[in-house]
């Protein structure tokens, strides 16, 4: 089990390295009442949510400060990884500004990012809260954004994070193994979702994603148009089936894509064209894979991807390749996705040791439904690989 | 049990009156991954997360419009709020842009604040993104705060959300008799919580705040500086223990204290030091609740309170007499607290018929430890009444 000091020792000490090789002076993670509209990057500097104005200051020489409200003073001193953590009853600003005067840093990286969500955990007010108190000390311009920083330190996992992620993988494929035998004429997408999220809840975990969409389970032809949630639509034979599912370890997510055929009366595997769609997609998850390596930008990935796909006679998806995974399903900046508006400038980011991908390609067999896998893959000094066990074959249902 | 489509059809009928009374013309929430970091917002305007950059828009005659990435939109649209739903695959500018240009507003209300994290959902890199699409068409200019339209549309609870409210406390209730039971000397705090985790999880509940402080279980007089961890501390005769705890029912929560003496061989009751304390305590509840009404301001409560502690000898407590509670434990603009540079303009907020509050003054009784309580209330049209069973008798355990 992932322990929550560990982790905040982990990424705090990565942090100061990921600084010093940024040439930031300093990181603020400044954030107040955490439950009701959380920084996404708290989770790695503190062990439970805060509740008054909060500011968690890194500085590349190794210095770690907390400032908190009273009463969380104890948790933040508990976690072991701060040098030193003050408190106040009535307001940050006095001991907030003292630190910062104290500090006198040149560049101080702050967390917002116009492309990148995950970098983008201070609310606008608090940015202008923020603002007033540094202009009040005349280091209102020494404010860039923290993205960089926080990508970094989200994307290179370190081994604890990655026992997690791979620990939610195995959780995530026993329930597919499960639903397989399951899974038959008759029963509807929601009988299987019910099916899969009671062995979530006797496994005592956590679903990856909202409960009502995770798993998200499509049958047949007309689930082209995906629609998010299960439905009472009943499974037929000559239907593809498939499911996106994940699960949540330590704080960890997986995200895997399934797909199945279910056989009509007489068939003893997949007709041609489901056999087609269904290589296709293998093929486009193997190729993108042994494409992938540190240095190579994800856009490019993504090119070859969709390439695969439209040469092969079907129509592009109408998404990205594949996302970064970690605390969230949907994690970390660069992303494996074609040059569009709102993908801003994640696919012109270059791969790095460390960060986990999902390769989700997806096509529509006309008549019979989607044909979609979706597999993680961790990225090496060299290559990519697997961290699950990719779906080579299609599953079979009588 | 409250449906989310009743929950969203409610708020954004009541976001138009709210819009009117305000005198705005069009109110804008913009989020994206909301996953990652919502919008506290976001429920009552959608049934479900969303994944891309996604607008919600509600005008002041009436229109309501959401413009959202392709797979959210069925969700959205089967909500039956909004009139009309748009979704694109590449990005939102176009279709957010053409939109607004229809709309014509000569105010814009967008959800950022600097003093109240309810109504501050809005991440800067986001502002900085809706700002430069305003600008495009010459609306940037137009922006205003949405502090007060989402402040009144927390605040004022439909009869569907005190409902949940009133279920949330009955719950609660009922593991505190429980845990009364279990309350031994030797128990610690760690297995008293332990005790209260199980039977909300046995009721499949989820605890209104984070477990690991849900309970909080102090005990005896060292707890004078509360942590906020259970701790292996055990309970001992002649000490108060008391017990912060909230349960969340469809969405809604309580959030409720008690004190308990342990009695010491012999005893019959509590020592007077003790009764003192205790009863100073209930007395100060009963008249901030007798003193409340529309149009008086938090402070004014606050003030009543902390001078009828203070003046029976104790020190001041270190915090609000009283915050909102709704869908977060911490819920609401307007508070009932001193004027701390940490509350900003929270205490001058007036009064409103249909806010839910919490009463929770606490003091130190030297060498026995904390009693405090936290009823909650609902405020009237004419006064306030209480929505739990206040405390009102000492809980003693042998």
């Amino acid at each position: 089990m992932l322990r929550k000091e560990v982790l905040i020792k982990e990424k705090t000490e990565q942090a100061v390295n990921i600084l010093k090789e940024a040439g930031v002076d300093c990181w603020i993670t400044f954030t107040r009442e955490s439950e009701i509209c959380g920084d996404p990057t708290l989770v790695f500097l503190a062990p439970s949510h805060v509740t008054w104005h909060s500011a968690f200051i890194i500085s590349s020489d190794g210095r770690k400060k907390a400032i908190v409200g009273l009463y969380d003073k104890r948790a933040i001193e508990d976690s072991g990884a701060y040098d030193s953590v003050d408190s106040y009853v009535t307001g940050i600003k006095e001991p907030f500004e003292h630190y910062m005067k104290e500090l006198q840093p040149r560049t101080i990286a702050i967390n917002y990012s116009k492309t990148s969500e995950i970098s983008d955990g201070l609310t606008h007010g608090l940015y202008l809260v923020l603002y007033e108190l540094l202009q009040e000390i005349g280091f209102e311009n020494r404010l860039v954004s923290a993205e960089k920083i926080i990508s970094a330190l989200r994307q290179r996992k370190s081994p604890s994070e990655l026992q997690a992620i791979k620990a939610a993988i195995t959780e995530t494929e026993n329930i597919f193994q499960l639903v397989k035998k399951f899974i038959a004429p008759g029963k509807t997408e929601k009988q299987i979702a019910d099916f899969m999220l009671n062995e979530v809840r006797q496994r005592h975990l956590a679903t990856a994603w909202g409960e009502s969409t995770c798993p998200a389970v499509f049958t047949g032809p007309e689930t082209a148009q995906a629609h998010y949630f299960p439905t009472d639509r009943q499974v037929k034979p000559g239907h593809l089936l498939n499911m996106d599912f994940g699960i949540k370890v330590d704080g960890y997510c997986s995200d895997l894509q399934r797909t199945f055929y279910i056989m009509e009366k007489g068939e003893k595997g997949a007709p041609p064209e489901v056999k087609k769609g269904f290589e296709t997609i293998t093929k486009t998850i193997e190729e993108a894979r042994k494409a992938m390596k540190p240095g190579v930008k994800g856009l490019v990935i993504d090119e070859l991807a969709r390439r695969i796909v439209t040469e092969a006679g079907y129509e592009e998806f109408p998404h990205a390749l594949g996302h970064q995974v970690g605390r969230f399903a949907h994690d970390g900046t660069a992303l494996l996705g074609p040059a569009w508006e709102k993908y801003a400038d994640k696919p012109f980011q270059p791969l790095e040791p460390g960060m986990v991908f999902t390769l989700e390609p997806r096509l529509t067999v006309p008549g019979r439904g989607v044909a979609t896998i979706e597999d993680m893959v961790l990225v090496t000094e060299t290559g990519a690989e697997f961290l699950d066990h990719p779906q080579t074959e299609l599953m079979l249902i009588k």
